[in-house]
């Protein structure tokens, strides 16, 4: 063994097991010892991905978790579970930056109102930080655990934030979330809607209102900001491409703010931030901004002749949604440059 | 001459000249006599689409207009008033049905400030009926001239009618629409914005706010039909996909009202409706409800614990947004069966 | 019951059962009166597709057989065998069109290799007549039984069919297809390789060479036309768009032809032909010749200063290339003019 | 001025230039002090490309080339012909890596031939030299100029290299190549061929059979290889993706060599090589084995009892196409680690 951090990938036949497991590759100060997947064991992964590296797929009860620094769960909600009781029953030591949404609830209720089972390790929810880096990065870098955020709440919370903090939101009208994205955010499931030939040509809302699972955990996070109890509405879309989110927010603003005022209100709440950027004057948020980056990239604009703002907040799914933002999390915990392998 | 309706398509090289040129060749009941193109006259259709029709184009002088039952105008904002003038001048029998914005306003101002020109012709304004046929059959049947709606305003009246006649919204607050435009929807111009290379993979939104031309179309219509002013919120995104328009609206409602009975609601209000669908239950409108044909497909639900209802209106911009219509109301203009080549 | 032909879809919830369902709902002297799909039974076709029609999906089993003029299968490989016997043993007049590979070749041992499985209803294969419509009408038209072709095999043999026919194909070199298909020709099956994200920005060829299973049914059938023996190489590429096929076909000339003299013998070959279209000059079949219609669009070309000739032939693999060239067959053997609910 | 290579990245607007200024920013011994592009010259670069960085760009006469260790140009044909000319006559010293076509040519002819336009300056072609990396190496690591080869050629040439230096290619028979390529490859061009409304669910040969430009700069290199005159076919697609090109390629083998013996093949004849992965067993390249990277990957089968093989070869046309391996042949030409920031 080597002086590098080694880390094993639970679940690294999915889409965010596998972008986990390019980042980490060029990772300088990782080495990664374990890519797992329950059903593919025993294959190599360019049996599974298009990719010419040697690197065989072997099962999570292969891993010998005590000689981890790190393990990276991309693995269903519930299967996160047992693996963080497994896990933490065989090493005191190693951190865990699960990507499930297992220990993002700070109440186990909530956890089963949202994901329809019990909680089965509610003890360890304290245990857990929210790892939405830009927010809580403080209690990131103390942290043992963390759960990353899922796609939808990190753009949206980036994207309410600095309003919200700064109380310029007219809570008593709902915050509304129009969110787009692409098929991989519903992960890599031989399902029939998620076929080519379904989902090309096509836009389809789905869970709209106040049903999808990320609801609570975005109430949950900006009830902390606002110290209060905004409300929200939120609908998510399947648009026809391969990866990428974005989010248009209507919000209803306590005061008469113009745009540049928003704007600059937005440049000062990430000032120094290397993954958030506030786009200037009258652009506005496209995916091609972030796709393929680790970015969150934030236009605000103040409605004509109304209360109203519309922020666009744009993200890779994969990387700012998923693993990018659980390597920038890694990063922080270990005291590593926080952009390392993500530029 | 035969017995049949000879018609003439102005601007039959772009995308909603080149539909009506498809739908109309398919109708028992007319003779295309004239397909017209500034920039491609001399041109065979063949070289500008790829088909296979024996077709010319010519100019628009090359028209003999007085022999003429119906010209079709898909020409640009601006050009097909310059049309108008000439067309009427020439044969006082002559019908047309105008896709473009030049007729759709009451008030030559509200047209100078949404498009930035004088209007030339503020007379005829008056002749012009807006031709959302499900709305103003009755006016469409007598009329010899018939501005036919934009894509926007006909996805959105469509999906608020119901609840707006029945002053069933709170209109002290905006009503929000989030509407997701093909990019034929941007017209056959060759702009770096809409090659391949630019449009695929991304989501743009543009115009977004209270800005884009179809803002004033809207809340115009809107207006006559609450009797009210409503005001909207309107923001359109450019997605990757060639054909099809989907607007999610979110909207306060002023009753205490259930999905069921929104459902309810919209069904009787478009109870008979050939191109009017409502959807029931959890079934939510799709772009692939609508896609080649001319239909409006409609859902509606109400947002649990919350006063607000999200509509999700879907058609296709070619057809029900353009060219579909424009038969539509040709077939309600001359008392020929609505639905001859639209289905 | 009424004067028309009745007539069933097997298998309706694929997309070529789909598409017949959608081109017999247009037709005036057709009704339908069972869909069939059997793990779908009992759900109405608004469940599975997006449309708004409120029809039920029932069993083979319901269907009652003896009431029928038609039945068009739309099964598996190895399940039309099985439907097919029990039609024959419930209704000695009911005519069949296939759509699948179970009666198109001519010897058992044929279709046991490329299929892997023994034929169950070998004596039967004498009856079908291989459905080419252009190229057996005389023998279509007074059959009860037709084995549709094949998407690849349509596209292909219509290629080549004229060359060959008059011995212009040096046959001791292989003709070699290049072939690109949309997704929809592997059907509506939920596997990986197929999901948007495994699909979209990709093409990836498959079984290339001399393995695919339509290389044994494009042999068959050119043996015939040429009286010999041409070899073939055959490499299908999945490409990501919904549907439609283009097949690059590059073959050796026998004599010294040009390219204009090439495109006036498939000009004759094809002279009358309402769904085959021979393009002039200097132009290329592409996939937006074809798609959504049941045309195949040919163009040939000599290669410059070279013994080869390049053919391009497109169709739209579930029109021409399955429920089109299946409607047209049917035409033909109810003497129904051949385009009715084609164009 | 610090320690690292100062460069300029001449045609910065298009997606090659675009690409070059990506990789290059994260080059650790490069500093990119000017971007250019006439067109744009002024702009920031964040109003061309969605990307957030603040730079400026600049036209080619703001350039103080005798600062510069080395030029990239990506402009059009005949522009590289006249940047050449003014760069090499304001330094000495300064290396050039030309994108274009203008110098690739050994013969100012066979360039007139392909280009339609006479050679400026003839004299300069002895002195680029073809910047194929894997054939090349030797000869560009001493050059001070280097011709980067085009994308279709870099595909074909390493996809048929391994077979006709050893000589088993029947070069009496011609290679046919049948190439598919996203489209971006055709530039960034207001086209109406290249809107996404036309190239979306579309595919579309064009110059094919022996007219591309390509084929004079395919065929040059591939005598140089063989020693002696192969004749190809060669016939582009344009396909509905962004990025990424695949090229089909059918040729005669000399002797009965089986797959397996043709993998060993071409894995002796790349071994080493970090760009080049030759696929095992019956794994084909697709487009996503090499899109965003610098990778050519090659799969090579024979044909069941046929003495054809069939080579697939993948590349992102940007990438080994075009940026990706200029920067491998500038790490080449300063004695710098191969894979520098391209892995």
């Amino acid at each position: 063994m080597n002086n590098k951090l080694h880390v094993a990938i639970y679940g690294a036949s999915g889409y965010a097991g596998y972008e986990l497991y390019k980042i980490l590759k060029k990772h300088k100060e990782v080495e990664i010892d374990y890519i797992t997947a329950e059903s593919s064991a025993g294959k190599m992964l360019s049996e599974i991905f298009p990719v010419t590296d040697d690197v065989r797929i072997v099962r999570n009860e292969d891993v010998k978790i005590d000689r981890l620094d790190a393990v990276f769960l991309s693995l269903p909600h519930g299967a996160a579970k047992s693996a963080v009781e497994k896990i933490t029953s065989s090493s005191t030591r190693t951190k865990i930056i699960d990507l499930s949404a297992d220990y993002r609830f700070d109440d186990p209720d909530e956890y089963e109102k949202w994901y329809g089972q019990k909680h089965t390790s509610p003890d360890f929810l304290d245990d857990f930080v929210y790892g939405l880096t830009e927010i809580n990065r403080q209690a990131i870098s103390k942290a043992q655990f963390v759960a990353n955020p899922g796609c939808y709440p990190t753009a949206t919370i980036l994207g309410v934030y600095p309003l919200l903090k700064k109380k310029l939101i007219d809570i008593s009208k709902p915050i509304i979330i129009d969110a787009k994205s692409g098929v991989t955010g519903a992960g890599r499931k031989a399902e029939v809607r998620l076929l080519f030939a379904e989902a090309n040509e096509n836009i389809s809302p789905y869970n709209i209102g106040y049903i999808h699972r990320h609801t609570g955990e975005i109430e949950q996070e900006l009830k902390k900001i606002a110290n209060a109890n905004p409300k929200i509405i939120f609908s998510p879309h399947l648009v026809p491409i391969t990866r990428g989110m974005l989010n248009t927010i209507y919000t209803k603003l306590n005061n008469d703010v113009a745009t540049r005022e928003l704007t600059e209100l937005f440049d000062k709440a990430y000032q120094g931030e290397t993954f958030v950027k506030v786009l200037k004057d009258d652009s506005i948020a496209t995916i091609q901004h972030t796709v393929n980056t680790n970015l969150c990239v934030i236009s605000v604009k103040r409605v004509e002749n109304s209360p109203y703002a519309i922020i666009v907040s744009s993200i890779d799914n994969l990387v700012k949604g998923a693993a990018g933002q659980a390597v920038q999390n890694f990063n922080v915990m270990f005291g590593i440059n926080e952009s390392e392998s993500l530029i």
